[in-house]
């Protein structure tokens, strides 16, 4: 059993090439929820819907979010009426929060719900939520403490971040298709994609008993570096990074993830860095991680498993 | 000042020609909300929909509900998830409810929601809720006591009815715009759309305070028959005027009415019937009354308003 670490778009690129060399029964899928939040009554959530979406091969790749072949109909209308639209909802990809919003309301869990969409996309490995606790990352800026969604996607990432907090989390529990992973003896490495280190994998660590499970593992842990020759492919890591008085590189990720992670895979064009990272402890691959195409997901996901199998102290 | 009770397609044609022959702080058009109920976490509210949309120049023509032009890729998408789609809801109706539900989360009341969406569709006619408290049409059929929108779209209205009931009537109020409408000495005439008897216009007069008060009135009653040549041009009135044991014609319309209303508009068809309502104490005004066009709506509300002036016992 590989055990992925998901956040948005990078972290659902590489599920979906775990997926595509990984049997569903071989594969567990665990999403960032700290970017959930409800909006116009609705329960949305944005990380679930991106690896949903990538693994249905209905994603819209153009936005990095919602679905292809989106239409704005609804967006429109509620334009014209006044309605709150700095969070752009497509028609088809409101069908997906009502719904969930619906059967939230009808008592179902998160877990429960994300299985049922899926099947209904017709996805076949599991995609689980970290936790069915609310838990909702908070951006600190200087002088406001701001909700995800408010800084990433109203405030366009432009506030400079000082720090995070993951409200709710420490009363928070893994949710139960996580927690049977967790108690099985069967996996064979957990794969951190490379997702947002900060506001996408953050969120999953500061869950209290997977915090504390996962740095007791007997398996090996790869991470994927998001950042490639100092930038990131996509969101705002690396302005995270540079507020945050870091060094904006695959060796400040390194650094960030410490001695969670036995291996970092990084990408060609930061070879150059591999003698320095592994020189403070962790193993480097290197390997093109831009993931252009389905057979760069699949050839990425490839590369992370053999990493992991040659890290695999148990071997 | 005019008022006009309304409840879907027929009275929202009339509602739009009186609104076509009477300047805005003239017409005060009080619609039905007893249809209104709560579907996949949305505030329906299908006859002032009609009304504002109809008013508006939005109104969909064909299906007699919803807007024109209107797309359906929520629909198709919510299909997909299996969610429930018996309602249709159109992917810019949608933004109406989304909307209208926000703001009563928000502790807005359905009065000041309604009116706040009438000024984006930018109707200048006043269009009240006949109350912002909750009431609910119940059908009473042959076993089951069925809510409205369960008996009218779920079920098609095949259910053979035997009763209508209005939850929460009894403890609710006129909306506070009809109450200051009420409290005023201006209103020349009230005008009963050619809405169905039992479950447009019988919710409204199922409020307590308002019967009261329409009872006690000084001014005339005018009501349109929605039954032309026997037949109700649209809904189910028809339907369940035979269920009923009532004879279904103009005749029965103004015996259903009795003493409310001072004169009944009847169709060129049904003229013949005249002698028999005005022997039994109704006025009968003769014209045609099916509102085929713009022109036919303001010809009707015009003549509407003459026949009630001929019956002011005031004058």
């Amino acid at each position: 059993m590989i055990v992925a670490l998901a956040g948005g778009v990078g972290g659902a690129k590489l599920a979906d090439g775990l997926a595509r060399v990984v049997a569903p029964d071989g594969l567990t899928i665990v999403v960032n929820t700290g970017d959930d939040f409800e909006h116009l009554g609705l329960y949305i959530s944005p990380d679930l819907d991106t690896v949903m979406y990538t693994l249905a091969g209905h994603n819209n790749s153009n936005t990095g979010w919602g679905l292809a072949g989106e239409t704005w109909a609804f967006m429109a209308a509620l334009e014209r009426l006044g309605g709150e639209t700095w969070f752009r909802l497509g028609d088809q990809d409101l069908a997906t929060h009502i719904e969930r919003t619906r059967r939230l309301g009808d008592g179902d869990t998160l877990s429960g719900v994300t299985a049922e969409l899926c099947k209904r996309f017709g996805i076949r490995h599991s995609i689980v939520p970290m936790s069915d606790d609310p838990i909702s990352t908070m951006v600190l800026t200087n002088g406001e403490r701001l909700a995800f969604q408010e800084y990433f996607v109203r405030l366009r990432c432009m506030p400079r971040v000082a720090g995070f907090e993951f409200d709710g989390s420490t009363t928070a529990y893994p949710s139960p298709k996580l927690s049977t992973v967790m108690d099985s003896d069967s996996i064979s490495a957990a794969i951190i994609c490379p997702s947002n280190p900060y506001v996408s994998v953050g969120p999953i660590l500061a869950i209290p008993k997977f915090a504390r499970w996962i740095s007791e593992r007997n398996f090996p842990i790869v991470a994927v570096s998001p950042i490639v020759g100092g930038k990131a492919l996509k969101g705002p890591a690396a302005k995270m990074m540079a507020e945050l008085d870091t060094e904006v590189s695959a060796l400040a990720v390194a650094r960030h993830y410490g001695a969670l992670v036995d291996g970092l895979i990084i990408d060609v064009a930061d070879q150059v860095l591999a003698p320095a990272i592994e020189a403070e402890g962790t193993r480097v691959a290197v390997t093109g991680t831009i993931m252009n195409s389905a057979a760069d997901r699949a050839r990425l996901a490839k590369d992370a498993i053999t990493f992991a199998e040659t890290l695999d102290t148990r071997l």
